[in-house]
Formats: structure tokens, C-alpha cells, sequence
């Protein structure tokens, strides 16, 4: 892992001079081959404060096209953040393809330079689990990526320290933090090492550079960028697009199979005008209770064509107060939503702390429509169920409470729905040729509907198949399961 | 204005019902006529607190599709809005094409319910054409726009608050505010009256709702908003289209016109270097002052094809702390962006306090590239002055110190630079067969260019003709000048 150990002789201005000219020539061009091939290239910078991160940013930034870089600091981020799910701030800032991202605020934040230890030992590996598995999703969507770590002795550290503060005008960068960890010097260390070792993945490898020889450090730096975008630039058989997908299953929760279920449940409209009014108004009381528990929800509808997702979910929220909740339709990826992962647009949207986020179709769509059209490639699908579920488990460790609904319909109650459509003028706009496309694929759907339900439930975010049929159940059924989480939870 | 005075006799429910059935059926087939044609909805509803907005709100919600609109609450805005311009939260926030955005959160959040007086009656009258601005940007560009104020009288606002207060569920939401704002009704009232005279105009009119008498109130709010989108949808050539700008201007600031310049102004290298250390260390030194005075910088760079942008930024970010500023690269529109006001991009990118915003090529654009292509009709082009300035004012307001660069090159020179670019193989992505288009509409620009600079130059934010034959001068000139006006400025 230490690639970047210091040479015993320090580099001479002019040799850095040219070696970096060089390299700043080949980066310009790398910047341009990424944009035209689409390669979002990420950089991550660590390391104790004053240990010259701005200096070396400085540094790289001059060999860049300033047009093509966002570089993200602690002050760019807000308290939206701690609103979210703790990934969502790293996400919505992810560069898009063909764009480079250097993030001296990061995920590592709260891994380095820790005064405390952590809880456990299960609590310091599962942040371990975490990082790698959202460095790995990014990596296997073939983001290049390259991690650099400033180690800085305590020697130097102290004697930056003592610089800083001795000038008026730098000495407010120099907090009671930055003191606390010199006097703890030593555990800080030993905690940067377990954590580099940690993350320290084939994949997405870290570098170390000498704080103390900024030359050697810069150009290491430089060299190791247009190093990982060469690779990426030429990795046209990259052999991690053929890496399989982890074998990770959610956690059992009782196979759940669509040919299993009854849809002849129905309900007459009596008892339906009834149970609605008592749902709708004990959900509306939850919803006041969650917004001041500050707990996210996130529900999530997906369904065969015309099962009725629209008034469902009208049902669901005419109840609840509009401050409190979303509705979010999922089209077609847009052309921005196309520049980045598939799970981005989901990310963006992560339920925020008290509010409730309603998907209107999701991100089983990759497993759904974009499989069957063959709109991601087989491998791709694969991976995508393991990284379904680790998202939602992200989000879910946030404190959200998930619930995925799968309206589920008889193949001869949606061609009797469709024809409905078709001869109703004020219905007519919700048939298209694409929906008759879709039920020839019947057989297609339903086959990856029993494989997606196998893969992808799990006891923090289950999956409910609601036999939609008689459009009244269906509707109860979802309200009276969203109640029922809500009261066990709160 | 009051066309919202409630009935003598109150509404049945059966009557409410019926006349909110057809009202919903009706706004539903609107929404989706408005999602065709790309048609944006604004609604904005204020009232005092504990008037009943949420209410209101909740019954509107239920006749729209879900999926269709988007509700902003206080909530979610976030202290980012504080560092920005004040319009910058809710740009950013702006329905796209199709969609509807209701805002309870909204641009009268200074205006209504003051328990102060303004400063001043300039002050205040300020306040009022900044937001008749704003709206008439909008409604200009075709966004259908629906406004309501919640009316109470001050018993019954006093019986609200009682009956809030007593509910141990509720009494949270009584603040100390809007017991002062109870004490100091009359004055409250009288100033909310003249916000509402003075913001209501034939564009955008205000509709009163009647607080005491939700059902009239629920009506009239559904009712209005579906006359206003059917005007949106009916207006194909809609009167608004065909108004001439306002004949506004920028202040005057003197005339300048290309011409002028003499374009044979060169600097020898020798004295290039020594320039560009010295004032690349004094920028350092100003960036980090205007970072701790907190003022928002906005650089905006023009200039013809082959000018030399691209190297000037370079030159003038390579001194600067990395972490302070950021380069804007504008490009033609993405899809996300074309489904806004064209300003919309730039707004999102308002500079923030304390950072250096730089534009490679900027929101003049408009009066460019698009007027000389005819991607803007001759009447959007010639409003765009008067947005634009509008614009930079709102920007300045905050405390922005802006500055607009023209790269200004001899006909000869660009000639040869495109040649040079051909014949050299790492610069020959530079060149495209659309600057040679360009190159052959020269005089158009060059006549484009002189209205913009008389039409647009202010003491705010004023434009820099720089002579770039010449390179070398042309970076240390632009570097100069920002450090002129930072220095006089801090």
C-alpha cells in the first residue's frame, strides 16, 4: 500500500518542473478521451489538517482544464445532509460521465482522526463493509477511481501547527480539535492504518504521499491519476464487467412466489368507504408522529400495467397532511439521469428524515423492464439485485422505514382493463401501444417478478404483494399494511 | 382584487362536492394538457399562520395527480438559501416544463406578517418591483401562474390560536410569533394589505380566500387555478408574447464599442512573468480576505472563438486556493436545462458566498449565439437585456462584485489561430467545423456584441473589453482588473 514512500533525495525545482509538464500534458489529453468516452473519474484526498491536502489539490487543480473538474470541501456540504441517509451527500455530487470529481470532503469523514473509538469492533467493520461496498458499485459501473492518503509525522504536524498559529492570518484555521489529535497523536495513527488496510481494496487501491516532501508527493499524485485513467481509457474489456455479482441475499423473510397468491379477494363497497375513513385517518395521525420522530419513509410501488398504482396512491395520501409527503413518478431515465448510475435518480431522491417519499415505480425497474428489454446486460442485472438491497439497507440504517408494494393483477383482468381504456375518452391517455407490447411479455415479467421477490426482500424493506383485482382491496390492503408498520415502529 | 368575498349563505356539503367533482375531472385533464405542452404551473398561497394554508392545500392536492406537482414547505428550504442571492432557493425550485409547483415557501416570505416597518418606504417599494420582476420574467416565458392569499379577521385568528394552543397535540405549533403578531393585527393586516395592491398585476393577480369559510375558500382556490391553466393552455398566441421589453437600462457607464479597442496592445514575456507572479500572489491574498468577508465574486468570460478563455481562467485560478471558486464551463442546454427559463442554469449557479464563480461563456448566450441562429424569437431576445441586468442586480444585491470579460481579437488573428489549431495535433480538437461557421457570421457578432456591451455594461457589474491579440496582455490585464476591484471593494 505504501506506493508513495519519499526517495532519500529531494526533487530539484527543475526536474519537477519537467517531469511535471510532461505528465500535465498527458492529463489533458486523458481529461479529454474520458469526456468523449463518457468515464466519470473520482478522486479522493485524505489526511490530517494542515497536512497540505490544499497545497497538493493546488497542485493537481493546474494541471487539470478547469472545466472539467468539481472539487467538493467541507463547506459545500449543509445540514440538508444529516437529513438523509449517509451516502445521499456523497451521491448527488457524484460526477457525472465524462467528468472529474475530487472529493477532499468525503466518506471517509467519519472514519479518520477519530478522538474516540468506536463503539465495538462490529461497528468499525461495518463501516468498513459500507465504504467498499459503495466504492465497489461505482467502481463495477466503471467509474475509474483514485484514493490518495497525506501522512504526516508528528514532528511535522506539530511544527505545521505551530506555523499556522504564530501568523494572525492563519491561525483561526488551527481549532482545539487539531491540538486534541496532536496530543493523541499516536491513536490517531494507529487508526488511519487500520483503516487504510481496511480499505485498502484491488480495486480501488489507495495511495500514500509523503506530507513532508510535497514535490515527490505532487507528482506522485499526477502520475497516479493519469495511471488510473489510462487503465480506464483502455480498459475496454475491463475484466470487471465479467466479475460476477456477490452472492448476498436479504436476509430470509419467507419465499414469497406471485402464483401463491388469491386474486379473487375483493371487498364490497360498504365495508370499503368505511375502512378507508378509518385508515386514512389513523395514518394521517402516524404521519404527525413520524414528522416529530423525524423517521423517513419511503414507499414504493411497482405492479403490472393498469393494476391501479395511480389510485392507490391517491388513497394513500388524501388523507395526509401535503407538507409531509412526496409522490415521485419514475419515467424513463432522462438525458441528465442517463449521464449517471442507474441508482443516482433513487439516491437523489432518499427519503428525508420525518417525510414520506412515494414511489411511483422504482428502481426495480432494472430488474424489471430494463432486464427484459435487454436494456442492461445480463452481468449487470445480476449485480444489480445485490446492489438493490445494499441501498436499501443504507437507508435503513438511516432509520427509514421501507416498504415495496407489487400490485399484482390476472392476466384476463388487464386485458378487460385495457379495453375499458380504450372505449372510456377520459381514460384513453393511460393506454399506449408500449402497455400491449408489455403484456405479450407476460410470461417474461412474472418469471423475473418471483426472481426479484426471492432476491430482494428482506425484513427492513419487505416486499407486500397486493392482489389488486378488486381495486378496493387492493387499496385497504396497502393502507392497513402501512398502518400496521407504522404502529409497530413508533 | 377581493374576488374572493365569501358568499352570505355558506355552502352545503352536497353542494361542495358535486361542484368539486366536476372541478377535479376537469383540473386532471388539465394537468395532463399542460404535461404535453410542456406548460409550467406556478401556485403560490400565503396567509397568516394558523389560517388554514394546510387545509387548503390538502383539498387542492386531492383534485391534482400526485405525481404531477410538487408542494414546497418552509421546511424544506435550508440554510444554503442564506447563501445565495435571495431569489436563488427558489429558482432552483422552479416546476420544469409540464410541471406544477405550489409553493407555501415562497418569494412573499420578507413582505407579509412584518412585525417591523421597512427602513424605508424605498426600501419597501424596492422589495415590490424586485418580486413584480421576478413573477414577470416568468409569466413572460409562458409559466401560468395562480396566486392566493389567505384572508382571516382577527377574531377568528384569535379563536385558531386558542383552540391550537389547547390541544396538547397541536400547542406546539402556536410560536411566541404569532402570539406578537395577534397583538399587532391592525398593523399586520394594513401591511399585508399593500403587498398585496402593490404585487398585483394584470399578469399575475392575487385571488383572496375567505379563512372562515374553507369550503367557499376550497372552491374558489380549484376553480381559479383551473381558469388559470385553461388560459395557459388556450393562449397559443397569447398577448403576452407580442409585449415589447421594458425599455429598461443598465446605468450608464459610458459607451463602449469594439472598435475602440486597440487590438495591437502586446506585453514581452519578460515582464509577462513578473506581472503574473505579482498579481497571481496579490488574487491569492484578496481570495482569502473576500473568503472570510463572505462576498460572492461572479467572473463571467465572452469573447470571439479562439480568444484564448480557456488559457485566461487557467492563469487566473492558478494562484487561487482550489477550494474557493469553481469554473462554470456553458455549454448548449442539456435536456434538463431546456425544460427551464433559460436564466434557470444560471441561477442554480448564483455565486455563493465567499467563493469565486467563474462562467466560461455565460447567460449572454442569449443575446448571441441564440439571437444570431434565431434559437430566440427577436422579441424573447430583446426582453433578455432587461432580464439579464435584472438578473446581475438581484446578484449584486447580495453583495456579489461582478465582472464581465469580452476577448476581444482582430478578424487576422483568428484566422491564424484556426490555422495554427489544424496544423497542431494536440490543439486540433480545439477547432470545429462550427467556429469556421461562426467565423463567417463575424460582423453579425460583432454588431450583437456592440448592443450588449451598451445595453448591459453597469456600475455593478460591468463589462471589460480585453485586447487578446496579444495573450500575455490579455491575462495579465484580466488579472489586474479583478484585483482593482477586489482591492477597492474590501
Amino acid at each position: 500500500m505504501m506506493t508513495g514512500v519519499s526517495p532519500d533525495v529531494p526533487l530539484s525545482k527543475s526536474e519537477y518542473k519537467s517531469q511535471m509538464e510532461t505528465l500535465t500534458l498527458r492529463l489533458g489529453e486523458l481529461q479529454r478521451e474520458c469526456y468523449s468516452r463518457g468515464i466519470p473519474v473520482i478522486v479522493v484526498l485524505s489526511g490530517p489538517s494542515a497536512s497540505g491536502k490544499g497545497l497538493l489539490v493546488g497542485k493537481l487543480v493546474m494541471s487539470l482544464d478547469p472545466r472539467g473538474f468539481r472539487l467538493h470541501t467541507q463547506s459545500s456540504s449543509t445540514n440538508d445532509a444529516q437529513l438523509h441517509p449517509f451516502f445521499w451527500d456523497f451521491w448527488r455530487r457524484l460526477p457525472p460521465k465524462g467528468a472529474l470529481g475530487i472529493f477532499m470532503d468525503n466518506w471517509y469523514r467519519p472514519l479518520f482522526h477519530r478522538a474516540k473509538r468506536f463503539k465495538s469492533a462490529t461497528a468499525q467493520t461495518d463501516w468498513f463493509r459500507r465504504i467498499n461496498a459503495f466504492e465497489r458499485q461505482l467502481a463495477d459501473s466503471d467509474y475509474a477511481f483514485a484514493k490518495f492518503y497525506l501522512h504526516v509525522s508528528k514532528r511535522e504536524q506539530k511544527k505545521r501547527l505551530k506555523k499556522l498559529a504564530a501568523d494572525p492570518n492563519t491561525s483561526w484555521r488551527v481549532t482545539k480539535r487539531d491540538l486534541i489529535m496532536l496530543k493523541r497523536f499516536d491513536r490517531y495513527s494507529k487508526n488511519a492504518d487500520l483503516v487504510l488496510e481496511s480499505t485498502h481494496t484491488e480495486v480501488v487501491p489507495w495511495t500514500i504521499l509523503p506530507a513532508d516532501n510535497w514535490r515527490f508527493a505532487s507528482l506522485t499524485m499526477t502520475r497516479t491519476l493519469v495511471e488510473t485513467m489510462e487503465k480506464a481509457v483502455s480498459g475496454g474489456t475491463s475484466p470487471r464487467a465479467a466479475r460476477p455479482a456477490l452472492t448476498k441475499r436479504a436476509s430470509k423473510q419467507g419465499a414469497l412466489r406471485l402464483a401463491d397468491f388469491d386474486l379473487s379477494k375483493s371487498l364490497d363497497r360498504d365495508r370499503y368507504e368505511k375502512d378507508l375513513d378509518r385508515l386514512q385517518g389513523k395514518l394521517r395521525r402516524l404521519q404527525n408522529v413520524a414528522y416529530r420522530k423525524r423517521i423517513p419513509i419511503a414507499l414504493a410501488y411497482e405492479g403490472w400495467d393498469a393494476a391501479g398504482k395511480g389510485g392507490n396512491i391517491r388513497r394513500l395520501v388524501s388523507g395526509l397532511d401535503p407538507r409531509g409527503y412526496r409522490v415521485i413518478p419514475i419515467a424513463a431515465p432522462t438525458g441528465e439521469e442517463k449521464s449517471h448510475h442507474y441508482l443516482w435518480r433513487f439516491w437523489k431522491n432518499a427519503p428525508r428524515n420525518g417525510h414520506i417519499f412515494i414511489f411511483d415505480r422504482t428502481w426495480y425497474g432494472r430488474v424489471l423492464v430494463e432486464k427484459i428489454e435487454g436494456f442492461c446486460t445480463p452481468v449487470e442485472c445480476e449485480r444489480a439485485y445485490t446492489e438493490i438491497v445494499e441501498m436499501e439497507q443504507e437507508w435503513a440504517k438511516s432509520g427509514a422505514l421501507i416498504m415495496k408494494f407489487w400490485l399484482h393483477l390476472s392476466k384476463d383482468e388487464q386485458l378487460r382493463r385495457f379495453k375499458l381504456r380504450e372505449k372510456t375518452p377520459h381514460k384513453l391517455w393511460k393506454i399506449t401501444d408500449e402497455d400491449w407490447r408489455n403484456r405479450e411479455k407476460w410470461d417474461d415479467y412474472a418469471q423475473a417478478v418471483d426472481l426479484m421477490l426471492k432476491r430482494t426482500n428482506s425484513k427492513y424493506a419487505p416486499w407486500i404483494v397486493v392482489e389488486s383485482n378488486c381495486k378496493l382491496h387492493a387499496r385497504t390492503k396497502v393502507l392497513k399494511a402501512v398502518v400496521e408498520q407504522l404502529e409497530a415502529r413508533l
